[in-house]
């Protein structure tokens, strides 16, 4: 595992498929996933798995599971083998807070987070990467840190227990037994392993090689003694989309050298952008992506004008030929949100077989966003700053595994 | 100034004179002060400066003052220039951690911050970077953390007030505004540009260059929120050895990109091992310098056993030629630690045309250092851990100014 983890560190394709923290940009036919867990040496998340998920925990595996949108782990079987032994992990997940409001991209893995919390009884970190958005975009200090804030309410809408979940802010928290792990994976990684790993350029600046001990030390409990004291060798499992693997490549390279457990992971695939899987959902362009903050009227335009159709020119084509699901958007963003496994196989069937036009599927999706994203509304508008400051207190959480 | 700064990275001389934070190794004739200065952009003391200072604090300038130990400074004079018009500053030294027990040189800075607080009813903080030591020596982080409360212990052995005195370790207070003002410096050197100031290779872990942002931060008063908030603009004055300068160009850089002021310096040589001024004092060999644990026997016996001599080899010859005073050690240490300005001059005439001997002078500096060691030894016993602990709490200092 440690020699497939070393050799992945090149991620530049001939197709110029490049896929890391802060680019992810697909060859032509888009990314190509398989190739992608071939080089960074990470596992498929085979059917066997999520069948195992679901009789552990005693509930359906969720929708990200089933249709393998959570498509590759890192060692995530052997957090399931100790769960079945009656031992305790933890979740640690997080977000680069870059922009205001979210889009249903940034979503994905606090909904399975929330779902993998549920499932498993375990307590949870979130990470606000304050400072890498403070070192990576042209942010003040002061910006990083309001968006941090303001992204963790549309966390927190996203129904997380207090009682079971601390929210930090790097700028807020880092220091102490958190800093002393920061320097101890620190002291682990070369330069040129860091450059090797994350394609840094002699002249970026020095805040982004001292970044990546940041993002990993949340994968050891002992950089939160108020919650995991005495609990050093406590494991840790990641819900993450596959483009933060190499911080964890890293992380997991460095655990045993300093007497830590390397943390797992459960990895997912990129929401596409409406324009479709080869383009990217991009801040300065509105009509790429659904935001969390859009109306039903701004959803209801975005997806009929802009959502990618793989229906044919002509109605008359369509009838005959039917949709090409593998480009259609609609069908993609079904497949993450319309929860009905039956509902979607027939919507799928009808229109790759002609007999449901792209109107009709649009017309499904603009409802089950709306709904969505309403929900989310509702919920973010009930989020308090007395509660933001609840899940970000260091405290002990009263219910940890229960 | 500022080219000058840029343009004094490189300091390896064809004479192999290196002089950075971890390494200083003389050439043939031992360091070359004159063309340290001019390397590294720093302006000279010179006497105007001195009889400046003790017209301003109306006390006689310290001895390190008056015999040019203290022989280099950046912005010295504009600290004079607001002390003069009844503005305030404050005072930033340190230390580095990487052994149990001091020796005479470690003390320097201590002694003179010690006046420069005094005289100028200044408020001062102690960086102890313990996360240093951990990065370039082989340490545990808690053996890191130990020394580093040890020495802080020989520090206020030292006579600083507890009232306007605020000592930290690195591992304990990094994080807040401290963490912030170091993404703030982080952002603004490049690798380049700390590889040209500071000499790290690729293949030096990333913790090396995370690093001098650290050292750098306590030179900005907002990174101590409980000291100085709302006085962002405060002067600094560091008073630091002549090898900590990388640090403090690549800060003054820095500075006034950031919206802060550059700290100003004022710089000493290095204080000579046992052995002569072309050795260093060395951990590893207790017999090169005076510690201040040892008893006055072990003085007596280094003294007389180690101390170079200019004296000449024989007792007839000697009182000849008399003693080559610039490489005598023994002058040089009373030239630090005797006091009294016309007893000095005495022993350095007598010796110097032959009438005193060696034996003599050793005599005398084995006299000055039992008195100071005793004296310390006494003060260092008596520092408990409570006393520590009130040193380093995260408190407003009651006397700040006054």
């Amino acid at each position: 595992m440690a020699a497939a983890e070393q050799g992945a560190d090149a991620v530049k394709e001939e197709e110029e498929q490049v896929v890391n923290p802060w680019e992810v940009s697909a060859g032509k036919g888009g990314i190509d996933y398989d190739k992608l867990v071939d080089q960074f040496g990470c596992q498929r998340l085979n059917a066997a798995l999520v069948d195992r998920v679901a009789r552990l925990t005693g509930r359906p595996p969720h929708v990200f599971l089933r249709r393998g949108l959570f498509f590759a782990h890192r060692d995530f079987n052997d957090i399931l083998d100790l769960y079945e032994k009656g031992e305790k992990f933890y979740l640690y997940t997080g977000r680069g807070p870059s922009s205001e409001s979210l889009h249903l991209g940034h979503l994905i893995p606090f909904m399975f987070t929330k779902y993998l919390q549920e499932a498993f009884n375990v307590p949870l970190v979130i990470q606000l990467t304050d400072d890498e958005k403070f070192y990576w975009k042209n942010l003040t200090v002061e910006e990083s840190k309001r968006l941090a804030r303001e992204n963790a309410k549309d966390i927190i809408a996203c129904g997380f227990d207090v009682d079971r979940t601390f929210i930090f802010t790097d700028f807020g928290y880092v220091g102490g037994a958190f800093y002393e792990n920061m320097a101890k994976v620190a002291r682990c990684v070369t330069y040129n392993k860091a450059v090797g790993i994350f394609g840094f350029s002699p002249e970026d600046h020095i805040g982004k090689c001292s970044f990546p001990p940041v993002q990993a030390v949340p994968s050891f409990p002992s950089s939160f003694p108020h919650l995991f004291a005495g609990k050093d060798q406590l494991r840790c499992l990641i819900p993450c989309a596959i483009d933060q693997d190499p911080y964890f490549r890293m992380t997991r390279d460095v655990a045993p050298r300093i007497g830590y457990q390397k943390p797992s992971l459960i990895e997912s695939r990129f929401f596409p952008a409406l324009q479709g899987e080869n383009t990217k959902m991009s801040a300065s362009d509105a009509n790429s992506a659904i935001y969390v903050t859009d109306s039903a009227k701004e959803i209801k335009t975005k997806v009929n004008k802009y959502a990618f159709s793989g229906g044919q020119d002509s109605i008359e084509l369509h009838r005959k030929l039917g949709a090409n699901l593998d480009v259609d958007v609609p069908i993609k963003y079904l497949n993450f949100f319309l929860e009905d496994d039956d509902e979607l196989e027939h919507i799928k069937k009808e229109y790759k077989e002609g007999r449901m036009l792209t109107g009709e599927v649009k017309q499904r999706l603009i409802l089950v966003l709306s709904e969505l994203v309403a929900r989310h509304q509702r919920a973010r508008a009930l989020v308090t700053d007395e509660m933001v400051d609840a899940f970000m207190a260091v405290r002990p959480l009263p219910r940890m595994f229960g």
